[in-house]
């Protein structure tokens, strides 16, 4: 096995992922009728649906980041070879553009857009903050086998309890930046929420810290 | 074990997807007073809820592909003997019919109608094939004894993240010419979708093909 | 272990169904304001989740039958003491009464009540047939270990797919019976379901014996 | 392993806990137009979502209680060493609070506030009692290791099937009493629910011990 291989993985799957985030968001519009709750139910089943699917199927290739949060976590605590992450994360910055782009072509919307919708203030920061911290806090405390479900269900309640929808992720950003639809974010409120993640994946890490190593656990 | 032991599981468990893709969305529309988003919703849950039952149910008589871009790629692979494909499209085409008309029957609709609704356009195309790639994909990746929630999931997704609402299925498409009702596709519109999805699988192999077979993969 | 500890399961968990069908009936019919199909996933997804958690909690205990097409069944299989068949539909018919009364008891309704809500004809019969079968078919192929999750997403999607939605079950009739709410049917369209029912059951058990014993499948 | 790491762990949970539950209201409130159905769905699948994970992330350090009724049921049963059930009670109340007022920073509200929203009546209080018990009998005929998708299911079914959405934790009353949101609970109309939950607990765990212990069970 080549390192190759592993970026591909993590270009398909964040492209998938973004894919699914975008395009079941103009789904969700489009059939709503304006009840945005209604819009952001079928989000979050699809987005928790894609997660668990592609955790499951490329796990095993790459660890499954989609998530340049993720990977600078991992190779800090070098579960990721150091000279792989900038690798990895051009990986899912590529895969996530190309997923925002094929989810605009399969709903024949233009395919190069930028979004406008604002996405700003103190409680956004602190909520992609929070969203982030809980993420890693989750993926590094999922016993084994478990993260694939653990991560899925993790972002669907994130989608609802998190002021911000939980982006959680700066991948996610950059290429929701390039949709102008529900899932969209404004590129002046992208740098303050990649931000934030970065911030809140260390809180993350400092939590499950806190809390001890597995070693120490009772049983 | 006889083969015709096989067909007949291919034939109940095409026949009873069909019967629950039609018979909730008839059910859906009839109660969303004109919400399509909640009407799609209830649709999602019931075809999801369904494919975990039958792939668990089915999947160890006959693989529980119900689906005859599934039977060739399986047959390419040699993981089906290749004289027993045909009769493995005859029977999930013959129960595709079957459970469409099983819906109508309890629904009190006319029993042999044709669909009106047109679905064609070059999105709704590249969705089909964007659909079908990713199925095969999640099949062929899928670790052992994950399929049934895999391929569940999946589709849940794939009803949102793609423009068509993911049939991803030609038997699929067959049943649904054969029912005027919220599942329903135009018989003019069909031969496109199924051209589309027979693409979108080579796609699907051609994608984990590239990726590596799983003796090559890290752990 | 006596007898009466697996009645008493039956008892308490065919109880806790009917609470959980009727009781979340009522909520979402109160909270719905006219729109049914969100009714109807709400009524769902609780009958879903109360599925899964009674047979993986009394499963070990009873069997975790809660249904006496089930325990006709089982008995008839050898599955069951054949002298045990008919304590266990007493219990499941006391049980389901109860449930009922303790949901109307917590949503302030008249404890003791008749449905006047009609539910006749023959697609409804048809669908009781189907929805039966069906639910026979998934418990008698459910592999070791997997029943609990098949059952409750079998129902889960019989909710939508069959145009009754799904009773299938004879004790859950009568409990409903004695409930003029979202759940409810009038005694008059009672003896049509449960006979429907127990045809059902009989082509359910006839399906899977076709299919062939799991002796014979090929892996 | 030192008892402090037990606490911590009940305190972030118990906060994350409630962060959900208040935070979901708040935007499926805010999102649903009205439709109070839509809402509990969207608060709903949160919250399952977040105990499922909340349960298998910290279940292996301190048996994920986040609930005194529950903390009080273990040491009763020497489950919990006796002289650690203070302790951990004062971790799930002090959480509940930090975890409201999280979710009250992130939506921009004021973070110290009381909740006005009356919850009271016979029928509130025997909805209490009866989630409770319900509660503490599924927690005590969990099989191993499926403690956490029947929680969260369990609670799933109980927020539709109680006439109170079921609270079923006294540090849950706590920590919504201090929300004037969708998911609040008048500090006038506390303790009531509490008094309830704890004679539920105690019923829940008379139900257990009635049907008898796992080592009498059938197989």
């Amino acid at each position: 096995m080549t390192a190759w291989r592993r970026y591909l993985a993590e270009g398909i799957g964040t492209a998938a992922l973004l894919c699914a985030v975008v395009g079941s968001g103009v789904m969700a519009e489009n059939l709503a009728a304006g009840n945005m709750a209604v819009a952001l139910l079928a989000n979050t089943l699809a987005t928790v649906f894609a997660l668990y699917v592609l955790i499951e199927a490329l796990g095993p290739v790459s660890g499954a980041h989609f998530n340049p949060a993720v990977s600078l976590v991992m190779a800090y605590r070098r579960d990721l070879p150091r000279n792989q992450v900038v690798f990895y994360m051009l990986a899912q910055l590529t895969g996530a553009a190309m997923g925002v782009w094929l989810a605009h072509a399969m709903f024949d919307l233009e395919v190069f857009q930028y979004a406008s919708k604002v996405r700003s203030g103190y409680g956004q920061c602190l909520a992609e903050a929070v969203a982030t911290a809980g993420l890693l806090f989750v993926i590094l405390r999922a016993p084994v086998g478990k993260a694939s479900a653990m991560v899925a269900c993790y972002i669907g309640a994130a989608y609802w309890f998190t002021a911000s929808t939980s982006f959680a992720n700066p991948a996610a950003v950059f290429g929701r930046m390039m949709s102008n639809t529900f899932a969209g974010i404004s590129p002046w409120d992208a740098p303050a929420f990649m931000l934030a993640e970065l911030v809140g994946a260390s809180v993350g890490v400092l939590l499950d810290s806190w809390l001890g190593s597995d070693k120490d656990a009772m049983h």
